[in-house]
This record gives structure tokens, sequence and C-alpha cells, in this order.
């Protein structure tokens, strides 16, 4: 596909399992694509790094990396590598490589971006991955039980307390971001939110002022892709328009051109094409989960949805 | 000089940074080099990670890695972060980020030398690097003080152990070794050994039996470059004959065809020269030491001294 459409500029927000679903889709669409990653995350090998040496958590990063590596032996081997956790029981024990790796270009060139194009470089990675802010970033949440809000701070203890998350903020609250991220979403065609965890790994772009800005004021397109289910512990019970709620809570002056639900989550597409048409934008409806009925997308499937959609904007 | 004389193969032993000169000199002489590395550390990172994983000690792999790496900008990146090491206090304290990589290519690839290969490869390194045996090894040394022989086991027990060493052996005492380093030394053109810890960097080869058997067998020609000063806690006091006198007490039927030694630390040469011949090899005297006095070798004069004598033999 990426012959018919090379040009297409795409910049791709999130970070986790989502935003590995959602590169996995883009790399297939496009030849310039950006990933601009939470550094949010405070649990496993990442929080341990960020703690031990007090840089940015890798982990994010190093998976949005690992999507987008190259498909011959090289790149393949060297995702295998990045992406290696060791198994020990001792010290090393649940640290990624690649987390290692890229932490230790951090401290050796001192750059974040520069290092990052580094460890691309060795996946021969479709694209560049590029860090949401500049310093590490905790999330603090408001979760409700049994009408208590009670005030919960980082990803790790956002993802466990019990209760429903009303809303989320940054510490610090006004972070430094990259001027590449930037750039790339005032230079995008697309922008692209979503699938994942919705407030610790789609949401908090949109609390960091400088980038909120750029993505409301950037001439890109909007695009945001919905879950196929619910997320325990963050999203339980919530329906795809109450998705899109918490996000115009989040950020009341976005618009948003397209919204990507799959068929199977929908139930009456009625009430969900209404909080679509209050974004500013229209639903589509596509078959992008994975064929086995796990609540995944399908990279292939998903490809076609965007590749149709962007297509269509041209 | 690698345009006069492309196809001389030679095989480098030894280990630290004994193996790192030699074979940052020898890059300048041949494009056909071959490491053969000691794996009988049990200290540092290395020691760490034999304990932690069951791994082989990757650190004279790396090192030997480092000093083969390419000259060009990513060869030099690579190089410098392959040989980083993480200084926190923490957990990841002391560990060199090339040892984690080599270590995490053993579990994923599960073949020692293929994983190797992929980090020469990633280094763009002139020349291979072989582990000395395909398992872990222990140094097992002989140590007098005041008359006093006792046993000591393990590199660092060897290294710190006040008394003079007298005679090393292995455990096991019969590792498997892997067949790429015996045809290695069979159909190479020169073997070199040293410069570096003796008892502990280059000798331990000469207790692997079968890579032993090797080196006494191959029609290689047969170099020892001395070292420069002797190194505290090894080689106290050991004069330059002794050193070949305990070469020749740990393989009584190797030959030796020449033995450079750095003009400096020979005083007078008679008694030097009479070990050389009883080894059956002439004495090379030459200018090879650093030009700030320090005892490490000087890796272009080394280099043209190695290609001198490599010439005249063909």
């Amino acid at each position: 596909m990426s012959d018919a459409a090379p040009e297409v500029k795409v910049v791709a927000l999130g970070g986790g399992h989502g935003l590995h679903a959602s590169l996995s889709a883009l790399r297939r669409v496009t030849a310039d694509l950006t990933a601009v990653v939470t550094v949010a995350d405070d649990g496993g090998s990442s929080g341990r790094l960020r703690r031990e040496l007090g840089v940015l958590p890798p982990g994010d990063l190093r998976m949005a990396l690992a999507a987008l590596c190259g498909d011959d032996e090289w790149g393949q081997t060297w995702s295998r590598v990045v992406q290696h956790r060791f198994r020990s029981g001792g010290e090393l024990h649940g640290h990624a490589v690649g987390n290692l790796l890229i932490v230790a270009l951090w401290e050796l060139l001192d750059d974040p971006v520069q290092a990052l194009e580094w460890v691309g470089r060795l996946l021969g990675a479709h694209g560049r991955v590029l860090p949401m802010a500049a310093v590490p970033l905790d999330i603090q949440a408001e979760v409700e039980l049994d009408g208590l809000v009670t005030t919960v701070r980082g990803q790790v203890a956002c993802a466990l307390t019990p209760g429903r998350v009303q809303a989320i903020s940054l510490v610090p609250p006004d972070p430094p971001v990259s001027p590449e991220a930037v750039r790339a979403i005032h230079d995008a065609d697309w922008v692209v939110f979503g699938p994942g965890s919705w407030f610790t790994s789609v949401l908090p772009h949109l609390k960091v002022p400088e980038l909120a800005r750029a993505l409301c004021a950037t001439s890109a397109r909007r695009l945001v892709i919905l879950n196929l289910a619910p997320q325990p512990g963050e999203t339980d019970g919530f329906s795809p328009q109450e998705h899109l709620e918490v996000l115009r809570q989040h950020a009341p002056t976005l618009l948003v051109d397209a919204v990507v639900a799959d068929t199977s989550v929908t139930g009456d597409p009625t009430e969900l094409e209404k909080a679509v048409v209050a974004l500013g934008g229209r639903l589509v409806l596509a078959d992008v989960g994975a064929s086995d009925g796990s609540p995944r997308h399908d990279a292939p499937r998903l490809a076609q949805v965007l590749d149709e959609i962007f297509r269509e904007k041209r």
C-alpha cells in the first residue's frame, strides 16, 4: 500500500501494546511515520531504570521501535534482542535488553532523540520514535470508588487502584517537550490517537500543554482508533462513546475527523455515532479485530481501513 | 600495511587488555584475524553474569570485539555503547552494556559463536572473536608464599592472593572447545600469544587439551609478545625470560618462532635471548611501548614490527 500513498505523513500517539498495534498497521500504509510516545511508566524494567539511573522510562519507546523494525534478518534479529528479557530471579531479572541499550545511548550521547535514532538505525526501523516529553512524567489519576474520589500517583498505582478513573493530570504539569515532536505534529497529514490504555497511554499527550497546543493547532487531520475491549482497572465498563467522552473532557477544543471502531464492540452504533459527530468527525465501523477473537487489532486489516481513510481525505 | 600482506591468517590468543593491545596492532596488519579468548573471568560484570545466568563470562570477548570495531561513525558509536558501563550504586552498577548484549544473543540464538558474529557485525568488526571453550572455566593457581604452596581457585582469587604463582590448571580440566577455534588455529599462518596477564590470560589456552594439541600441531608459526612490565599479583618480579620459562613449563612441546620484547624492559638481553633460543625461536627487540612511557603497547609501532616479522617468514 505504501507505493500508492508514499507521502502521507502520519504521527501516532500512544504507548505500550496499543501503540505497537497502531504502528504495526501504519508502517504498512506510509513510509513517513513518527511515533510520539508516553514517558510516564513507573513499573517493571522501565520503572527500575528511571529510579536507578534518573532517565526517561525507556520501555514504551523500545516497544514502538520494535514495532517498526525491519523485515530482513538484520532487523528481525536485533528486534528480538531488543525485546528479550532476562529471566533469572537475580538483579537483571525482568530487564528488557532494549531498555538497557536505549539508556546506555542516552548516557553516552546526552541527547534522547539522537540516541533513539541510533536504536532505530540498528533495527532498520520504518519510522521515527520520539519521547512525549524531555523529562520523566508521573500520571496522577482521580479515581472514584463508592462515591469517594481519591488521587493516586504513578502509572502502576493508576492501573492497580480499584475504582473508576475520572481524569488524569501530569507531574510536572508543564514538562519540556522535544521540538522534533512538536514539528512532526505540525507537519503531519494525519495524527492518530490510540488504541491503548486510555488514561495512561492515549490521554497523557493531551495533558502536556505544548503538545496539546500543537495537536489542536496543526492542520493535520485527527483520527482515533478505539480499543476492542475495555481495560480492567482503567476503563472497566466504559462504552466506546464514554472513551470519546473522556477524550473530549481532557481536550475540550480538540476536533476529530474520523473514529475507527471494530464492528464487534459497538452494539447499537447510534450512541457512538452521536459521540463521534459531537467531536466533529465521522464513524468508521470496520472489521479490524484479530481473527482469533482476542481483543487486539489485526495489523493488515487495520492498515487497509486506515489506508482507505487517508486516501479519501487527500 | 594490510594492502601489502592481505592474506596473512593470524590467530591471537589472550584476554583482557593484553589481547586488546595485540588486536589493535594486528588489525592494522591483516584482514584475516581471529581472536581466541579466555572464558575464565569470575570477577566484575562478567562474574556476576556467569553466576546469575549460567553463561560464559562475556567481558574478555566484548573487549576483543571492541578492539576490532570499525573506524567509521557506526563502528565507533556502537563500540562506545558496547564498552559503556552503568554507574549507579544500584543493581546495574558496573555492568558493561556489551556484556548484556552478548549474553542476550547467547540466550536467544543458543549458539555462542553465531551470537558473537552478530555483535561483530554490529560493530563492523575487522575480524572474528571466538571463545576459548564452550563452557565457563575456572583458573586454579598454585601460589607460593614464604615457602608454602596453596591452591587458589578463580581468576579474582589468583590476582588477589599474595605470593608467587607457580602454575595454573583449569576446572574443568578438559572442556569442550568450539570447532571454529581449532580450525582457525590449524588454518593460521601465525599464532600470537600475549601480551597480557600471563597466568590468567595467556597461559590458559595451553591448559585446554584440545587447543594445546592444535597449537602444537598447527603448521602456523608461533609468536610471543612479552609484557612491558611484570603484573602486580601475578608476575611480580618475573623477568622476561621467566615469562618464557613458565610458558615452556605449561606447554613443554610447544616451539616458538619469534618473541617480541620492548627495548626498555630487557636489560641485558643475553639471558632473554638464551630463553628464546631454547624455545626454538629468535628474539626481536623493538621499540613497541607507548611514547608516554606507560607500560602498554603502541598499536602502530607494534603493528609495524609484526608486519615485518610476518613478511620475512612468507
